[in-house]
C-alpha cells in the first residue's frame, strides 16, 4: 500500500511501449527529429493555439527555467507560501535567475489569495530601486496540497498580474489532474485565463521523465533555446522524451490516467469521512489525500506496510488538531489499485 | 547510411529491455530506490573503489557540475581548445559556476599537450588576485576529435596537475570508447592515473539519457548533493536512468557496444586509407573517424544518402589541405552496421 | 531641518581635512599603501585580535561579500524581517551569492527573536537536500529602527548560531552608534559574543565613503582577497578610503561623532515624549527616532521645511494607531545641531 | 621617480579642493542631490547629446556591469586579448554577467584586428544554440599598451559591430589621454564613431575615485538603475563623486591633465629614442611607454630608485627581443614632474 508519491510509481505500460517502440533506428538529436515535430504538434493542437514547447529533466528545471525567460535585474517572483518552487526545489529558481527572490503569498488551502498578492506586489514599487522589483507570478496547479484553483480562482490571480504587468507561469507538475477535476480544455486553464509560461508535467502522472516548458508566445522560443541549452537541459536523444510524450498525449492517455488517480484520491477520501479513527484535514480535488491522524493510527497503519508521509500543518492549522495529532499525505497516482484503496480503508474504519 | 553522430542511434536492446522490466512495481524517488543502491555498486566495483555517483541529464551537466564542485571565486579551468565545454556547451560551465572562465590549451590531435598546460597555468598566478586564479583541468576522454590519451598521456597532465595543486576532471562522453581503445581497467585510465572527477556517459554508446558524474573522492558526496539538486538535475524516478546503467553494466554490455563502435569506425578508416578519392585526416583511435574530402565528393556522398557533418580545421591543420578540400566527421556507434560501412567504402572507393 | 538621512550629511570636517593631506604624493595601489597597513593595524587594536579588512564601497557590498564568503550551494541566511540586507539591497546579497535566500525573522523592535530563529533553522533541516540548507545568521546593530542588541540579545542570537554550527555576521551600518548606546568595547560587541564577521560602516557617521569588510578570522582573508576583487571592489587609489577611516579611527571621533548622533535622537525623544501633537513609537537607543504623526503634524512640519521619511509600520503596530496616524523616521548625524533639534521640538510642542 | 602606474599618484589639488567645498551640508543620497544633476548634464554637454550617467566604484565595476547591460545567455563578448576586462579583472564581467564569456581577439598594438574579430564572430553563429552567441564588442581606448585607436580604426570595429549587430563597449579608463592624443570631440570618439557603451574613467587621470558608465541611449537608464543598486554601486553620498567630477570636467582640467601625462611620455620616449642603453618597444601614443630593456640596466634603474613594472611581451615580440631583455612599462600621470622625467633620462643615456 504506497501512498508516499506519485513519484513512487513506475511507468505506465503504454509509455514504456512507446519507448521501446521508438528504440531502433536513427533520429536527428538535440530536438531535431521528426518525432519531436509531431509531439511539438500535438501540444500545439492540445492547447489550440501555437505554443513552444522545450523538454526539460525535472519540474525543477521547468519551474526555474520558466523564471529565467522573464528575469530582471533585482527581480521578485510571487508564489504561495507552500509553493514547491519556494518549499523543495534547494533555491534552483534562485540559482538559476542568479538572485532572483521568491516571495511567498498567504491564502488558504494552497491557493493564493488574490489580495494579499496585491498587498505583496505594492511593497516593490516598480521604480524604487532599493527594494527590487516584480518580475512574475506563479500559481500552482493543482497546488501542493491537493487542491485545484478553479477558473474564476485563476482570473483573479490574473487580473492581478494584468494590473501590475506581470508575466503569469503556472506550475502544472499535477497538471492533468487539475485539469479532469475541472473538466475543462487545457486552453481555458491557462492561456485563456492569462498563463504565459507552463511548466507541464508528465512525470507523476505516467511518464518516466518527461517535463516541459510551454511557452504561449511562440516568439519568446529563439532566446528560450539559448536559456534551455546554457542549463545543460538540452537532451541529445530528445527523442525518447518525446516518445513519452507521443505515447501520453494520444488516446487521452494523460487525462485517463488522471481520472484513475483523481477517483483512487476520492475513494480513500471517502473512507476518511467514514473514519472513526481518522479525519480528512480538507477535501481533496486531484490526487493527494490529506488526512488529520493520532499518533496511534498513524503508527498502526505504518506497522500494516501503509507507506505515507507527514506533512507541515498550514498556517493557522495546527491550532485545530489535539496534541498527539498530525497531517499526513496519501497520494495516488495511475498506478494506485482500488484494493489498496480498500485495504487502506478497511485499516481506518 | 547515418554517421552523423553516436546521438542519432537509439537505444540498445538491452536497455530498451531493462526500461521495461523495471517500468512496473513501486520505487523510492529522488535517488533512494534498491536500484539506485545497487548501481551505485557497480560504479564501485568497476573503478575498484567506493566512488559517489550522481545521474544527471546530459553531458553538458556533468561537466558542468563537475567543475562547480571544484569551484573558486575568480577561478579559470583549462582544458583543451577544442573541448565539448568550451566549444559546444554554450556557456554552460560558465553560468552553473557562476563565472568561472575555461582557458583552452592547444596540443596536437585533440589531447592537451602538457607543456603548452603549464605555461598557461602559469599566466594565472595562484595569489594574484588580479589575474583570477588556477582552479582545474579537464581532459576529454576520448577527445572531440576521436583520439585517445595513453595512460603515459594522462600521466604527464596529472603530474602538472599535481605540481599546481588541481583537481583533475575527466569529461568522458566517450569513457567506453577510449577504455577499450586503451585496453586497460577503468581505475587504470581514471583515479590511478590522477583523476579525481569524471563525466561518466552512457547515452553516446547504448543508452538513452544515462549520463553520471563520479567522485572518486566520496567524502565530496555531502556537498554535491546540494549542488546536484540546485542545478535541478535530481530526478524524481531516477530509477529509469538506474535501470539504463544496470543494463549497460551489466555483463560488459558496455565494453560490448564500444568495441563494436570502435571496430566499425577501424573499418571505416581502412576504406579511407586505401581510397584515392578520400584521405584520413588523422588516425582514428576510438570510434570518430574524420576524413579530408574534395567538395565534389562530399557533396557526391550526400547525393548517395550519407549523413555525416563538417568539421572545423583545426590549428594548423588547414595548411595542408587544397583549396576545396574540407575535414568532415564520420561517427560511429552500437548501431552502425558493417554494411553500412562496406556501402560507405564502396561510395569511396 | 534635514532628518532624513545620516546619509544626507556630507563629511566631519576632519574627515576632509585627512582626505586633502593625503592627496598629494604616490602611494601604492590596491590596498599596499603605508596608510593601508595603518589602517589594517588599527583595527586590530580597535577590535584586540588580528583582524582581517578589506575595503568596499557601500555597505550593500559588504553585506553581500560577507555572504559570500560563507556562501553554500543551496544555503539560506537568516536575518530580521526588516534588515537591510533584505529590505533595501535590491536582491543584491542574492545576486552575489548566486542565488542565496534571505529568510525573514520575526522579532519585536527590530531584534531578531532567537526563539524564531531557531524554528526558522529548523525548517531546513542541514541534511534534506529539497529544501536548502542553514549557512549564516545576520543581525543588525544598530538595528533598521534604531534599536540596539544588548550584549546578552547577542549572546542568545550566538547561542543559536553555535548550536547550529552557523557562522554569525554583524550589519554594522551605524556600528557605532550601536557601540557608544551599549557604552562597550568593540571587542565586546563583536568577536567576544561570537561575531564572525562584520560589516563595518563609516559613511552615516561623518565619512564620505568608508565601509569595510572584517573579518575576525584572518585565515579567511586569502579567499576574500579573490571574492572581493571579483566583485570590482578593489579600489586602486585605496589609500582614499584609507585616509577616511585613519581619521575616523584616531582620537575617538567615530566615537565622538557617534555620541553626538545619539544626544541629538535623545534630545528629540524627549521631546516627542512631552508632545501633545506626536508621540515616540518606540525608545530610540541610537541615532534614528520612530514617531507615530497624525496626517495634520507631518503635514504641517512638512511645511516648516522638515526633511524625513514615512516608514513601514512593523508587524503588529498599525493596529495601535490611529487611521489618519502614520510612523514617520528622524535620523540625526554628526551634522545635527541642538539649534535643529530644538526647533523641530517646538514645532511639535 | 615613481612610474609604476598612474594609480599611484593622488588627486589633483583641484580636486582635492572641490571635496573640501561639498563637504558641509545636506545633500539628498543615492544620486539625487543637485550637485549629481549638474554633473548628469555636464556630461551630456560633453558629448552633444543627452546620456545617462552611473558612478561606480571601479573601472572594473564599469566595465562588468557595461556588459551586464547588453547580457543575453549564452552570450560571448570580443575584446582585445591584452584587454584589462579579461587580463586583470579576476573575472568579474564574467561574474557580474552570470556567465558570459569573453572572447580574445588579436590584434598589432593593443588594437582589435577588425578582419580577426570578423573571424571571431563567425565561430559563434547567432542561432547555433550549442556554441552560445555574440552579445558585445568592447575596445580599450587608449589600449592597455599606451596607444590609441585613430577615428578610422573606430569605425572599422565599429562597422564590424554594426553588421553583427552587437552593441560596442568602450573601455575609458584613461579616455581623456586617448582624446586629447587624437584632439577630436568626446562625441566624435564615441558615439559618432558607434559607441554603445562607455567606461568613463577618472581616476588615474587625477581624482581619486570617480569611475563612471555612460549610456549613449537613455532609454536603457530605466534598467540600469536595478542592474547598478543589484551590484552594491549605488553609493548613498554620491556627491563625493560628483563633486570630483565637476571639478575635473570643469574649465578643461580633465584635458589638461591628460595632456601633461601624455607630454610627460612623450618626452620620456624621447629620451628612450636616444639612448644607446635601452630602447622603445613601440611608439607611444598616451601615457604609458613601454621600453625593453636589457637586465643589466632594469636592474640599475631599480638601484636609482626608478619604480616601474615587468610587463608581458605581446604575441609575437618575444622573438625580437635578445635573451637578457624583457619589456617594462613606465606609466605617467598628471603628478609626473619634469624633473623626474629628465632624471630618468640622464640615468638610460
Amino acid at each position: 500500500m504506497i501512498f508516499a508519491s506519485d513519484n513512487w510509481a513506475g511507468a505506465h505500460p503504454a509509455i514504456a511501449a512507446a519507448l521501446s517502440e521508438h528504440a531502433g533506428g536513427y533520429a536527428r538529436a538535440y530536438g531535431n527529429s521528426d518525432l519531436d515535430r509531431k509531439v511539438d504538434d500535438r501540444f500545439s493542437e492540445i492547447f489550440e493555439r501555437e505554443v513552444s514547447v522545450f523538454f526539460v529533466s525535472t519540474g525543477t528545471a521547468a519551474n526555474s527555467l520558466s523564471l529565467v525567460s522573464v528575469n530582471k535585474p533585482g527581480g521578485v517572483a510571487f508564489c504561495h507560501r507552500e509553493a514547491h518552487m519556494t518549499e523543495d526545489e534547494a533555491g534552483a529558481p534562485e540559482y538559476f535567475t542568479g538572485g532572483a527572490r521568491l516571495c511567498p503569498v498567504d491564502g488558504p488551502l494552497g491557493r493564493i489569495d488574490p489580495a494579499n498578492l496585491d498587498t505583496a506586489i505594492a511593497r516593490y514599487p516598480a521604480e524604487f530601486v532599493h527594494s527590487g522589483r516584480p518580475m512574475a507570478i506563479s500559481v500552482t496547479q493543482a497546488t501542493e496540497i491537493g487542491t485545484v484553483y478553479g477558473l474564476d480562482d485563476l482570473d483573479a490571480v490574473a487580473d492581478v498580474a494584468r494590473r501590475h504587468g506581470l508575466p503569469l507561469h503556472m506550475d502544472g507538475a499535477r497538471f492533468a489532474n487539475a485539469l479532469v477535476a475541472l473538466n475543462c480544455s487545457a486552453a481555458d486553464m491557462t492561456w485563456r485565463r492569462g498563463i504565459d509560461l507552463l511548466s507541464f508535467g508528465g512525470t507523476k502522472n505516467g511518464c518516466w521523465c518527461a517535463e516541459a516548458v510551454v511557452l504561449f508566445d511562440p516568439g519568446m522560443a529563439r532566446e528560450f533555446a539559448f536559456i534551455h541549452k546554457r542549463a545543460a537541459q538540452l537532451f541529445s536523444k530528445s527523442r525518447f522524451v518525446a516518445a513519452q510524450f507521443d505515447a501520453y498525449l494520444a488516446n487521452g492517455l494523460w487525462l485517463q490516467t488522471a481520472r484513475h488517480s483523481n477517483a483512487m484520491a476520492a475513494r480513500l477520501a471517502g473512507h476518511l469521512r467514514r473514519s472513526p479513527r481518522a479525519r480528512l484535514a480538507w477535501e481533496p480535488q486531484a490526487n493527494e489525500v490529506f488526512a488529520i491522524l493520532g499518533a496511534d493510527v498513524s503508527a498502526s497503519l505504518q506497522r500494516e506496510g501503509v507507506v505515507f508521509h507527514p506533512w507541515h500543518a498550514p498556517r493557522g492549522f495546527a491550532e485545530a488538531m489535539a496534541p498527539d495529532e498530525a497531517v499526513f499525505r496519501f497520494v495516488t497516482s495511475f498506478a494506485t489499485t482500488q484494493e489498496d484503496v480498500e485495504s487502506l480503508g478497511a485499516l481506518i474504519a
